[in-house]
């Protein structure tokens, strides 16, 4: 078998972490399979460059700051690569110029276009466990970027598309996807199968488990993904194309205190104005969440949307650059709300699940200030403050625990 | 005019001297001139790396090391283009890869075949100030590799002569080439000129302000040098091919006490046993300085040589596998010795050098273990703790501070 194993910061964050995901490579491998490993940057070096990078410059250029940022992940491959090898196990470090990881030229948040599997092919076929940078690529410039957040998994999925692997072992702190986050809901529960669609629903909903953009590439290529704790040897969490019948109804809640709410206030009602709006801030690599229009008064309309706390900076300026011009009255930032959402596959047929969903908020005296609903979620927005509060009510609501 | 710059890691140690740096690199760019920069990895953070290899293994592979190692100048070139950014100029940093920077295999420790000039150029034409990672290269593999010492100087050295640069500067914590190190002999002087010769000798005995790898490559392609502090604006010391007739007879005097001495003692005496000695060494990279061989009794012959200390691990395996081989009665390894050397292009039309370097040590009551001789420079071998007494009494000696 070809299989593909991710680690992530945490799990490198020092020698004797280094040496325990050694050890997991290394049972792997003996077993007689092909092993690639793709791997972050250990703990907090990541931020340790940021912070360096900050005290030059508070808004540096994209290109040197994925420059910067791509030496943590080659830092963490070539110490890998020490410690497969006091082992005793043959192994070399890739980065993603030599893997041939091409991406588009968005620096800070490239995607992925194509990935040389050459070079990765002859190591294997040397019998070397691959040991390869996470979250990097290189452009058409032969520039480095970074694939942003989830950039690693991404990696690691793209990587087990590209090889046809036939496993893609995503490892975290925490041995599978819960009904809700252990540290915030009790009695959550592991579940031992979800789908695509539902774990991108819970991803993008902020159950860190998994990012959205590794559970779509995983989807669209068909990719098995198996999340699981590098800790423990619990057997973990399948993501893949559809789960048993007798699946519930709902699967999980999910919380996300990192966002902040955007309302532009008194916008001229004129055709093509959110294209204008929505367009503009997607050339500035905002990810745009929520949307909410209403029609305000006197031929005007608000139009409120949630983004990442992350992108705020970037919306500002964006916003700031263009009101005049979208012929803005006003406009409200604010960082002090969280969405709290439910998924689930079974839900699409089922009514009563939003009531059941604003009964328990109710019932918690939770104010809620959007509502948003897909086929296969509902989310809505709360005061941060309140967040863990309405996940446990949601989850004791639709008895998760069982 | 097209200037390379050339800054070491204690010269972007921390943000303000980044800064420092990054205006007087815009200075230079402000009156017209194309600028490359060449960077070491910041103050410590070779040395942080080393430290974290280490903690998962006593000897890591080569390979890996130089993957972990190179990520230091990255994080340099990143960074200052960050601050140069910020002053307003425009900018582009370039790793190994980027820039076309060839080596050989031998990993740590690997030559510069060649540097691709189009990246740089294309760079330049475009008006961007070139930030370039010294130190390392990319082999034929497309893997990474680091020059070994004096990498950095090399580099800057390479890029000059492969882009035709009118300048070369190397900029250190002291501004120029003195006669002696100046924190051991208190009236050392700074030399306005030196030969490459001269430059050559006095950096291998020790002289820290230039590698020799780096002079050598200077001469071989005519690039003229200068040596400056990036703290003031004194002028340095040029270095180049020849200079002035009215210069002295002895340039300077240098100590090296990060060297060690290996004897092999009763060899038997067969043709081609210095051959075999020194071309096994030189295949671990063992760098050999001074060579002294003497007859024994008995059909045998004892050879000693000196080594930098930091080769003495590599030095004892290749010994310790072979001495069965070459017949070798016992080896003798010694680690407290220092050499002390003068050197000066006006010595060979000269007699009585020699005999006033070897008064001055008899005056000072040192013991002088062995005496290597060329056309421009006398070197003795003594005790490590009167290294700083012999340097001080030879620069009385000879007046060099006059």
């Amino acid at each position: 078998m070809l299989i593909v194993q991710k680690f992530g910061g945490s799990s490198v964050a020092n020698a004797e972490r280094v040496y325990n995901v050694a050890k997991r490579v290394a049972e792997t491998y003996k077993k007689g399979n092909d092993v690639i490993v793709v791997l972050s940057a250990q703990g907090d070096t990541t931020d340790d460059l940021i912070t360096k990078a900050k005290e030059i410059s508070k808004n540096p250029p994209k290109r040197e700051m994925d420059m910067l940022l791509a030496t943590g992940e080659q830092q963490s491959v070539a110490l890998m690569a020490m410690a497969l090898s006091e082992l005793g196990y043959p192994c070399v470090s890739l980065n993603a110029y030599q893997v041939g990881m091409i991406t588009t030229s968005a620096y800070s948040n490239a995607r992925l276009k194509k990935i040389k599997p050459d070079r990765i092919r002859r190591e294997l076929d040397r019998k070397n466990i691959v040991l390869v940078t996470g979250f990097q690529g290189m452009n058409r410039f032969d520039d480095i970027t970074t694939l942003g957040r989830g950039g690693s998994d991404t990696t690691a999925v793209a990587i087990a598309a590209a090889l046809n692997a036939d496993q893609c072992e995503i490892y975290t702190d925490v041995d599978g996807v819960y009904t809700a986050d252990p540290r915030v809901v009790k009695n959550a529960r592991k579940l031992n199968e979800i789908t695509y669609s539902e774990m991108l629903e819970l991803a993008s909903l902020g159950a860190k488990v998994l990012h959205n953009r590794s559970v779509e590439l995983a989807k669209k290529y068909n990719v098995e993904l198996v999340v699981r704790s590098s800790l423990t040897n619990a057997e973990g969490t399948v993501v893949k194309e559809a789960c048993k019948m007798e699946r519930m109804l709902i699967s999980g809640v999910a919380g996300d205190d990192e966002i902040a709410r955007v309302s532009l206030i008194g916008l001229k009602d004129t055709p093509g104005k959110a294209f204008d709006i929505f367009s503009t801030l997607a050339k500035k690599n905002v990810n745009v969440d929520i949307i909410l229009q209403s029609i305000g008064r006197d031929n005007t309309k608000d139009i409120s949307f949630t983004i990442p706390d992350t992108s705020l900076a970037d919306a500002k300026e964006v916003i700031e650059q263009n009101m005049e011009r979208w012929g803005t009255k006003s406009v409200d930032y604010n960082e002090n709300l969280a969405k709290v959402s439910i998924v689930g596959a079974g839900m699409v047929a089922n009514t009563g699940v939003a009531s059941k969903m604003f009964e328990a908020m109710y019932d918690s005296d939770i104010n809620i200030h959007m509502i948003s609903t897909s086929e296969i979620k509902i989310s809505i927005l709360i005061d941060k403050k309140e967040m863990h509060k309405a996940m446990n009510a949601i989850h004791e609501a639709f008895n998760l625990a069982d």
